[in-house]
């Protein structure tokens, strides 16, 4: 229990909380553009969390064992940057302030990850921060148990508003949250009764203290302009086993005298006369961007407050069994182990020694296999498609709460939570997240993977069922779009494997891609191993490569693949250099990578000159990329059908035969 | 209330519901895949659903006043299919349940809608239904409202599984509809407590009753196996004024001796063995696809119990007031109303002689104001973003329950559950749903939008501020990947107008086109009016078309664009003709219309031979198609940054000077 007074509080609670009502309503005003409303309706709120609850260290921000505090409600970015620069943390100056939401500076509108200290998350889009604390949440429970609760012992705080909560990502957190009972969670709610259009009225009625309640949650209500009571509330929640809701009932804008309580604060600058009547309001005769010297003083000695708990931490740290000491510093340092893929490589030539026949969502579970054992900061999960996305292997317990010990996480028909708290995960520190679902189901979790991208973190997801390949569930289960609405994506590696020692290969490289989410499209149906022993190492490396180079003659005819559709391609090769034309096959299983490689060795891999089909079980968009003017694109051109899988391919003509004939139609 | 007991009840309940239960058995072990247990565990609710209660014809069964029935588990596909046909709905014949999952038959693996009698909406991706069923039922009062309770007076039943309560639309959905008091709205929750990686208890603690009650809904739990608790709970479902879940307690793959009540009766045939000991343990001494003939004589009679209602239903219609009939007709026709563009022609020919400087979003507004009074049909909202995205018009009222005679939305927060809505109130069949948010959001609302493509139901989709054009909130709000991920999506028309006129047109485009959803990605900033009078009438019909020819000579350079750049194409090309190199631009507010014309007019329009730069600010993803491998993109390579949209563009290289060196250096 955290809850105290602060210890240099020689300034008053309110002069501090105007200290950020002011900040952001000059910033705002100076920008001429953001969003005031919030930070001004929360500032006292955060003033009592900062200075009296939150364990952190403003000369260290990423200190492992900080409290973290994700603003859910990333619009009220002011409220973040003004913590930052009242409680000192590096880099964060009155200029910086001033400088909001120019191009360049570390105060974007929204906030944004490593930009600026204390930004824990990029938030914005509504609903992401509360369920991202929940993988947080969820990794400090995980690295308790495998380091220590001396180590690791720490709280989560959301500051969420009512377009959070609307969200439906909020309730797969919530729920997911409850059922994980990860009880060091506590999400405060902004419930000023406002949103955009006007009073929340419009648009909703939900009793959220009772749907929070329904999954777990305790929960209260308070006036969040009562510092005793946000304390005596966080204090309260702090107490429980099970997550918190405290509803913080707040006036938006609290301060601008004719418009708080409306939306008219939400996202506008105030005004020149309103923020001169909040000051004459509020008797605050500072001008923009000065604060009292106690205020200030006050704030700094608030961020200072952490820094014995740093330091007893460190003891710990260096105290600790080195074993464990040594296995959480190498797993927060997000490197791969020595050795780590030795297995793998075993594993690989094994399977070209072997050519299995297996799908490469089996090929996966199966490359799993050996890089569990040896990458221990992996954690699996699936939104409960575990047996057909082929994430679980042998060794992997669950995690079980009150037993966090586990390895595998049983994320339920929650594909966006489960993808936001992947993030959380990652964020946290200490793990590489992977989880599974359908191909066709990123699109309900594109809003997350998008900010991993743009966060550039490491989160792995095996989406199986990549194609029309998964046969009789039909339309609404088969990707066709999927793979160019990823590829479009800044940021992500989007693989396709051909085989199982593409798809082993395609794991080694989604666990190297430190800066940014990897994602695995797997087939259903099963593969033949195409790779023969003579390519060169690693091929895959290089996004695209020829993985058949034509035979008796200069190649006329260059087939691009990926995935299922190599086999195909392999066959249509053989049938042309039976007719005597003389075709290479490319694999492509990551564009993204190809796209990095220098033009000579496109060129070497593409064959410009030569004829060129490509084959992919999925809409055309972007392949002409490859494919040239000239050449000819053999896929779907529409939604998919339901049926056997290789009637469907008969159907939508996505065959050996199709490409043989596109390719001998150009030459 | 409807609750009644059949009036040819000569076959037992327990008969009647064991025929659902043994067509879905045999057909999935037919087809060799399929979901049995779904449609086992519920052959009692629905049974008592469809021979008690559902008001509906089969003879007829797309009578306008039905009650609606969603299976939001629309992997129990042969619980709906077995249904359409032991009630007697036209064309379902046994033959079509015996080909299940096959290509080409009716009988798909999820429902899709059009295939099948009975099928309301395409369903599979979880939560969709129940979201769905959402925007039917507020169809259902909306229609109410405005041509009479007699003609207008039914309920919408949802048939959900945990997977659909577990998805986070289901939580935007069930909030939307309890604020929107849709008391005619039953949801019946197949609470079999098995998921696929097992129990639910894997996955979730939540309590489903007192979270719908939290949203207002009336909620009861019974035996899901005791016809008379169903019956008693949806006739007290029926008299309450809110909607109501009743949570029906079942055991999955009922019937089925040593696999029921176990996630192994979910997604798999039962097998040959398990079948036969099911027929022995039930007493079936009815071989696969055979029917005791008093039990499906009793399903018949049930079939044509609604043949009284809908004749006295017509006979009501044909006696309305002609002016309410005229209305009622026109709007279930779809089309649009004689005389709709006559003040669009005319705003259009304002539009190209004032030349207003105006984003396209506010022009999209100028737009509605001349189309919302001409098409009545025509229902608005936003997922709170009125007044960003400029989607409400003078005398749009907003639909205020118990009042549902407005015709705009309030859809709060809720972009997932809105389209969703979207797509309910379209399947209803008297409304043209239009809504807004920001383009980046398009990614929580992708699932739906695919449905209506999937689907082929006009939907309108509203999003603004489409690109780094919006500026200071930064790369979390910047559409960036957007443009290319919807561009991919089959049967979508992706519009993204350049000035005032296109978007008229584009609205224009959008209303005619019936046959599934259109999008119009609108700018936050001013843009000029770049058409002149010349030009001929409504080129945007064209998908692309030359807004400025080339002058001075033979066309040199070819510029392509959309949106907010094309007024970066003109200025280019006024340097490069000020330079003496004819430049031609062309506007390209959809590629999939431009798609759709012939060689020579595409020929003619992208001026193969000639220098091709292509701008635009989002992804060059599928640009390829139209630049070919000479072309040059202008455009964003990564995501965007927060600052003023004029730093922006010179800070991401869009800039006219960019264009013009890219066409002189191929030049």
């Amino acid at each position: 229990m955290t809850h105290q007074t602060s210890p240099a509080a020689t300034a008053s609670h309110a002069d501090m909380a105007n200290c950020i009502r002011f900040l952001a309503a000059d910033a705002v005003q100076a920008a001429k553009s953001g969003h005031p409303g919030m930070p001004m309706g929360m500032a006292d709120v955060a003033t009592v969390l900062f200075t009296r609850v939150l364990k952190f260290d403003a000369a260290n921000p990423t200190w492992p064992d900080r409290d973290r505090f994700v603003l859910s409600a990333g619009h009220g970015s002011m409220l973040l940057y003004a913590l930052s620069y009242l409680t000192g943390m590096p880099g964060m100056e009155i200029e910086d302030l001033k400088n909001f939401r120019q191009l360049g500076s570390k105060t974007a509108g929204h906030p944004e990850y490593g930009h600026a200290p204390g930004i824990e998350v990029t938030t914005g889009p509504l609903g992401q921060g509360i369920a991202t604390s929940v993988g947080m949440a969820l990794g400090e429970r995980m690295a308790a148990a495998r380091f220590g609760a001396d180590l690791t012992d720490h709280y989560t705080y959301v500051i969420a508003g009512d377009g959070c909560l609307m969200e439906g990502i909020s309730q797969e957190a919530i729920s997911l949250a409850g059922h994980l009972k990860l009880g060091k969670l506590i999400v405060l709610w902004d419930d000023n009764s406002i949103s955009i259009d006007g009073p929340t009225s419009l648009s909703t009625s939900d009793d959220h203290l009772a749907r929070f309640a329904a999954s777990g949650w305790d929960t209260t209500r308070i006036d969040g302009h009562d510092p005793e009571a946000i304390a005596a509330a966080i204090a309260a929640a702090q107490a429980t086993d099970t997550p918190s809701l405290i509803a913080c009932k707040t006036v938006i804008g609290k301060g601008a005298p004719t418009k708080q309580g409306t939306s008219a604060t939400h996202g506008a600058p105030l005004g020149d006369d309103e923020i001169a009547a909040a000051r004459s309001g509020l008797g605050w005769t500072h001008g923009p961007f000065e604060l009292p010297a106690d205020a200030l003083k006050a704030w700094r000695a608030a961020g200072a407050r952490g820094a014995k708990a740093r330091a007893d931490w460190e003891g710990r740290l260096a105290a600790a069994d080195p074993a464990v000491r040594d296995a959480m510093t190498a797993a927060l340092s997000g490197d791969l182990p020595e050795g780590w893929d030795t297995g793998l490589k075993a594993h690989i030539a094994a399977l070209i020694a072997d050519k299995p026949k297996i799908a490469s969502r089996v090929a996966s579970q199966k490359a799993l296999e050996v890089l569990v054992p040896a990458v221990p900061t992996l954690v699996g999960g699936s939104a409960d498609l575990t047996g057909s996305n082929n994430t679980k292997v042998a060794g992997q317990e669950p995690v079980t709460p009150p037993d966090y010990a586990g390895s595998y996480i049983y994320y339920g028909v929650r594909e966006h939570g489960m993808a936001a708290a992947m993030n959380g995960l990652a964020l946290h520190g200490e793990f590489i997240p992977y989880g599974g679902t359908f191909l066709v189901f990123a699109d309900y979790c594109r809003p997350s993977i998008r900010l991993a991208a743009l966060m550039g973190i490491r989160v792995v997801h095996v989406m199986t069922h990549d194609s029309i390949g998964l046969g009789e569930d039909g339309p609404t289960h088969q990707p066709v779009e999927h793979l160019a609405s990823l590829r479009a994506m800044p940021n992500v590696l989007m693989f396709r494997p051909a085989d199982a020692v593409e798809t082993a290969e395609c794991w080694a490289l989604a666990l190297q891609n430190k800066g940014g989410p990897s994602i695995l499209a797997l087939s259903r149906q099963g593969l033949p191993t195409l790779r023969s022993p003579d390519t060169e190492a690693m091929p895959s490396a290089k996004g695209a490569y020829v993985l058949a180079e034509a035979g008796g003659g200069a190649r006329k005819v260059t087939l691009l693949a990926t995935g299922s559709e190599v086999t195909i391609a392999m066959d249509a090769r053989a049938a042309l250099q039976a007719e005597g034309i003389p075709t290479a096959v490319v694999s492509m299983p990551c564009w993204e990578l190809f796209a990095k490689q220098d033009q000579s060795y496109r060129d070497r891999v593409l064959g410009p000159g030569t004829v060129r089909v490509a084959v992919e079980a999925a809409g055309g968009l972007g392949w002409e990329r490859w494919l040239g003017e000239a050449g000819t694109f053999i896929g779907m051109e529409g939604f998919g059908a339901s049926g056997p899988a290789p009637d469907l391919y008969l159907h939508f003509g996505i065959t050996a035969e199709a490409v043989t004939a596109a390719a001998k139609a150009k030459l």
